[in-house]
């Protein structure tokens, strides 16, 4: 096995000494060192251990734990214990929870159970972040910080607390200053929403009806800038008293309710938690793909996430905890296909993954996450995952020391992603859902990889110089030095619907949508309608598309590619610049990514269903979740089988192949 | 262009100048002026610009406003702002808010936030009101005022508050004067619910599972009476310094929150609000049907209201706000076919409307309603809709004198509404909502207009002697005074299920039902019966009915004209009076009508789908929302060519042909 | 007909003098005794009748009452007036009220407004208790007692009220003694929840996302032991003071939110009320079932509910209110087919009745059930079920003096039932509720009861020595006893998924399940995996078996009878003992269960759609709610026609036929 020091691909594992007898540590890192884990998370749950009502802490514990694990050779992740304080300290805070939408307060019982916005709360965690920072901060065995868990898991980004509205009045003092600015801003000469006074505005919650779409977005963006604050408390802390260590936290999949890219600014690694199937189940809309995939989850959804967190923090990005069979949270809970958690692994580490941590160690036989497996069976005994694990190790071992370095390979293809864009679109989305914006910019993604493509998803102030084709599916919020940069690439450009369609307070831009891009593009949206989920509309043109859910109409000198049957032009384009007036379905969208990448000069390698490939270095990853086994030499020209690292020829369902590229 | 004073038919726009900065006002009036627009609407959400906390008013800029409008050759609505009391306002009325059945609040950000029955709202509205009618009640621009806006919306009618519980009881000591009257009325032995006091009674929501019928009917009565009781307040102060002005209400459709008759009684003009697209995507709960008219609304939709509110003073009515192209607020906005601005125009007029009056002049770049659209775009070029008003104009124009005069035509047919008997029928109604009692009457107003009815839809005490076909759909409580006033009709009666079921305190009436309407025909329902969704039953007999939802039992020494297959009648006539024991579906109803026509000597002209026919004085009308072409000749016999006024002898999808009867 | 004394098949009605005038009752009671009734239940809902706010009590007119359903030959049931404490009563008391799991207060207006909980109630319970036990104990009129009326009606038995937190916190100080063993057994570690007292420990609702098992299921644990206690304050009183009455409660159909065979204990007999069709439309899952037996109820609703209450008392048990007409409550209340009042009387005989009490006398005119049919119409005329009422009483004329006498067959198959199993399976169930932990039950009940067999239905600690096939379809608590118990049966023993999966805190037990059952088969289960509604996996062996929304993995040395396609095994034999690790469909089930009842020697009848059989004492019963007739003598060998009591050897639809066994 390689040595630990030379390695920048690892696994690990999310590890609870304080749910095991200290007499069990040292078997169990024995263990893990036997699977060929060299990272273990601990203590991000643990604060009723740490503390007590009087005041006391206890550490010694804590230490024992890291001294043992570290002694065994692994390298220890230290969470803060921030999500859940012990009920003898929310006690004495009567403000300190979060109030849901309908005026609940939501209570003890579980975790997360703090609002943002309640200041006196984070006086309590920079005492226990302070009190693990000054002891352990330079432990050697520490590598790591993670800070708290899992931001705003079970909806906990937005609160109506009484401390949340307050948080809000004041960030709106700062923001404008004065209440009649706020109120041009707003448009709250609409309906009289007028105020007077900076302490009369509440929450965009509980009204009669509807409530202004500005005052939803500016509460967003509180809360959003409420997290960071939040966190930042913690950085500072860490960073004072654990000099050189990693500062990150732990994101979310299929999750934007706070700008993660805000937060990143302030963190060495983005890191992020995939539960594939947990995803599906609970996330996924259409039937037949959760039936296809019930046992891979969908070809994408690990990938997309994977590309969107390496454009966090510059490209440095772990899993920091991954599914190893069925999990307990999902409408349901289906084993994975035996192979998928190795699969999985090398799919992280082909997007450019430093470390693959599965979570959990060995599963609970208590409480909410009782039926969440582990490497382990509750009993101790090794779970099928254990295996998994062990090959993955093993595979990394044939790999050369240059490549297990990490190297993030630019790709050709950008997609812009922005959170407050993304924000925009949900508060004016039909009430019936038609299609959600994330899941649009999902389908442009996987149009993208079933044409064998990399693709890197950046915010919209990275630098997109090198890019052959930059596409922006959710950049709804009007930015004037965007569209300039814009103006200078060279570079096939696609906007979509919505493009620039607001200001940053949510008004229509003066000149129509899509405002400063037009520069870029000679179209007006003059109009939009949303559609119900069955209607569907064809535009005809060199190409047949098929169009869902929303569609704008257009007035332009420039020749649409097709219409509508009802006049209705279709997708203009503009030099390289293209404008598509209304949401593809998957099928069209694949054609037209298709179009665009000729013009674009990228090459593309159209995959099988459920096949995908990625580059990582000089190495050539291929996965297969369909239920269908493929020639990797048929697939790919350059994949001869003595280039083969490890894998098969044949990739099967659940199989990798790795190739050294010529 | 007619001149505005001869000219009856006019139509008009809703209009916010405190959107738009004061220099463009005098543009937009002339520019409303070039579309043939004589109405324009004003000012009823205003009230954050007419008065400030310090209790100053300024109603000089809406002084300018209305000369601005005036000067250029149009007649103006003013709107009391009273739906919309400002933040500063409402802050200082801890009980002003109405609470919903779950006990939650519902306060300030959107509009409509008060409770009809917290009095000192009542005085601000007065002080606001008295303002704006003692400047502008004379003012020579000012033709009608409108009091508040759309009563009932967002749902707001019912409220649980303190305000409204304390209102009930005191509506409950003044209906009931002692509590053992009011028990006995309401049953209130069952469970022992009974009273001791008028202060124990609350509101009949939060119990433990569901609350009395009676409860629940006196509720509603109650909140009821409280609109025409707010309104009242208006009404007496506009009329007491605004002489010769029209007082109006706009009311919604597809709405039976409270009584539109008892209220309509101090108006002189019944307006409404008409948005046959939205009202199709929200409402409608047929696919097919919203799928065949997504784009033109369901073929009735609107010639429903415009004869339910026809009736409601006598025969005045206007179209307040017209639906211009796609609006923000149904779940699915799309855009509706071109030309379906102008039908609905003229359907409007065929019925009888005065006024049509598009909402709104100009869309908003801001707040909740900027994706509703106008007459123009929100950079103040033209949308879609303003040619077809200028159409409209035009076409009025052809139009002699004495066709503009409004002529309501008494209708051979009736039916007869009665909002208590809806309300009645929702307040005992299947879980599952099979059938919706609105929906019902639309039913059968609908197989009337399908055999080229025109139809009357009256309150069970308007004048019948000339009908030759009266319909009751939903007279549920039973009326002895209209039991004997129809006994002496010389016309075709038709009783639909639960006719006279109920008393007025919901009470089964000893005799069983229909109770007074045994005079008419003998039978005797001893039997109800839901149905669930799919089933539906067929009664056979010389036709054969399929009836779902509701199927009654009936003892009767008549022969039923049919049998369902375990032998419960179907359809009892005796004499011209028919008693409908069950809810026919669609087809059914339309053969059953047409029998019925045949009895009552009414003339039917069956029409083909989505083509529907009306008359106006020496006009007829036709229009065709179908997706297929028609010749009216082939349609209408007297439809010569030589007779149209406008449109064409092909009715095209969306087209509206006007030619004088020989 | 047959002298009351003698027999032991008796028809009763639930009757409400207070409804009605005073001069009616004698007529009323004269009425029933031509029906053939001879038992009356009344007075459960009386209590403002019975008690006024100043302390006095009105007993006079239901002795009258009593007095005069004596005199016509009734024996009378009195119930106690708990369910419906009047308003001042309630207004006395701030925290009478139950709350919901969303904090709202379930308030005065209905029925049932009570928390079990609240303590000062159990007084105001102790005195109007000892106010009609004293008055009426000994009359000679009354047979029977019931206590309260559906405990747990409209979801009453779990409540959140500050009353329920206080008895909760009290339960837990008795159950763990000190706080850490309620940590430890709970595990609450986990998350930080640990508490540091008592009185930390709040209701397990309203948290940031789900709660800790441990604490849901020891809140169901003391709301059901409450439910207990309430009742037992009733009994201890009525036993004092009425010797020699029977003392029962009324419980309900598919509902098990408390422990019955706890509350049984201090019961006489165990009575419920019995809705098929309301059952059928308001839990029915199956649409096309719904359809086919909308007018009968499925064919082993009523059935299973006769024998699981059969074994709550030792045998003894009533239908204390039956269905006669349509309904109120379900979502759709259909008439039931003509015949259908007879044969669920026949049915509940035919199971070990002793009374069959139909609900209602007559329809209320007024209130919550005015459309709950009785036996009469509300204008006092018979409605259709009076006659087959008639006609039931008749029918038991026919019977030998012999056969009237009560005689409760043991049955060769016993299903194991245990509430706290069910409940254990509810908390941990996946959210998309693919299956009903009772519903599975009742599949494996229909499945032997479509194989013509008898079946008693048992408590864990019932007498299991004569069975020849056990059926434990939710014992999933753990349970060393019965462990023990079960290895000592010569019975062929069948264990179902999640069988002692959980300790009595929902721990995972060390050992892995099937915990201590492992000593009766050698099966260890390593992971569950929860699917969606349509997924469907083969098990293939000798037999195909089609299992559906949870598959166990097991660990055993054993050969399963056969496999999945990705190799996991299906249905664990050793010996006599059967392990089946996922949830077959029905005709799996069938299947499975034939050849089980093979290797027990229990001799099956196939059963045609829609046909059962029952036998009792030395009389077969068939019933036939299928839409086709069947030969009795086809079906039944023994079934000669010369041995018919009464019934048509054609079993129609509706039809029920008895005949004396060989």
């Amino acid at each position: 096995m390689t040595s630990i020091e030379s390695q920048t691909l690892r696994t690990g594992v999310c590890y609870y000494p304080e749910h095991w007898p200290e007499s069990r540590w040292a078997e169990d890192a024995a263990h893990m060192r036997r699977l060929g884990l060299s990272v273990v998370r601990i203590g991000e749950f643990a604060w009723s251990r740490l503390e007590s009502p009087d005041g006391e802490l206890h550490l010694d514990w804590l230490e024992r734990a890291i001294d043992t694990l570290q002694a065994a050779g692994l390298s220890i992740v230290l969470g803060t214990p921030t999500a859940t304080p012990p009920a003898w300290l929310v006690n004495r805070h009567a403000g300190i929870y979060a109030v849901d939408e309908q005026g609940r307060t939501r209570g003890f019982g579980s975790r997360r159970h703090y609002c943002f916005s309640y200041l006196p709360y984070h006086a309590d965690c920079a005492r226990i972040v302070t009190a693990l920072a000054k002891r352990f901060g330079k432990h050697p065995g520490i590598i790591a910080w993670q800070t708290d868990n899992e931001y705003g898991c079970h909806d906990t980004i937005l609160s109506y607390s009484e401390a949340a509205i307050a948080g809000f009045q004041q960030w709106c003092r700062q923001r404008y200053t004065d209440i009649d600015a706020l109120n041009t801003a707003w448009g709250n000469v609409f309906w009289s929403m007028e105020y007077t006074d900076f302490d009369e505005i509440g929450a965009p919650v509980g009204a009669v009806t509807e409530t202004n779409p500005a005052h939803r977005m500016a509460y967003w963006r509180c809360a959003s800038d409420a997290v960071v604050t939040f966190d930042r408390v913690q950085v500072d802390i860490i960073r004072a008293h654990s000099p050189g260590r990693d500062v990150l936290h732990n994101f979310m999949g299929n999750f934007v309710e706070f700008d993660h890219h805000a937060l990143s600014r302030h963190l060495d690694v983005a890191t992020w938690d995939n539960y594939p199937l947990g995803f599906l189940t609970r996330d996924g809309e259409d039937p037949d793909e959760q039936r296809r995939y019930l046992r891979t989850g969908t070809p994408d959804s690990s990938a997309f996430h994977h590309d969107l967190y390496r454009g966090c923090c510059g490209g440095r990005f772990w899993v920091m905890e991954q599914q190893p069979g069925p999990v307990n949270w999902a409408p349901y809970n289906p084993a994975p296909l035996d192979g998928m958690a190795r699969l999985w692994a090398w799919e992280a580490f082909a997007h450019g993954a430093e470390v693959l941590s599965w979570f959990r160690w060995r599963q609970a036989p208590f409480a909410q996450e009782q039926m969440h497996t582990g490497l382990l069976l509750s009993n101790g005994e090794e779970d099928t995952a254990a295996s998994e694990a062990r090959q993955v190790a093993d595979e990394i071992a044939k790999l050369d020391a240059s490549e297990l370095r990490l190297t993030t390979n630019r790709a050709q293809v950008a997609i812009l992603f922005d959170y407050a864009g993304d924000r925009a679109q949900r508060i004016q989305q039909p009430d019936g859902r038609t299609y959600d914006p994330l899941q649009h910019v999902q389908q442009v993604y996987r149009a993208c990889r079933e044409l064998g493509l990399d693709v890197d998803i950046v915010s919209s102030d990275a630098e997109l110089d090198l890019y052959s084709l930059v596409l922006l599916p959710n950049i709804t919020i009007d930015d004037p030095v965007l569209a300039e940069r814009l103006s200078h690439l060279d570079a096939t450009i696609v906007l979509f619907p919505r493009s620039a369609s607001r200001g940053v307070d949510m008004a229509i831009p003066d000149s129509l949508p899509p405002a400063s891009l037009r520069k870029l593009i000679d179209v007006t949206v003059i109009r939009s309608e949303t559609l119900p989920p069955e209607e569907t509309l064809v535009a005809r043109g060199a190409v047949a598309s098929t169009i869902t859910a929303w569609r704008e109409r257009i007035r332009s000198e420039l020749t649409p590619a097709g219409r509508f049957e009802d006049g209705w032009g279709f997708h203009y384009t503009q030099g390289r610049v293209h404008y598509i007036n209304a949401i593809p379905d998957r099928p069209s969208i694949r054609v037209l990514l298709k179009s665009l990448c000729a013009e674009a000069g990228v090459a593309v390698t159209p995959m099988p269903e459920g096949v995908r490939t990625r580059r990582r270095g000089g190495l050539r990853f291929a996965f297969n979740v369909s239920d269908t086994s493929h020639s990797i030499s048929d697939l790919f020209e350059e994949a001869a089988a003595d280039r083969i690292v490890f894998g098969e020829e044949q990739l099967a369902p659940a199989g990798v192949t790795v190739w050294r590229e010529a």
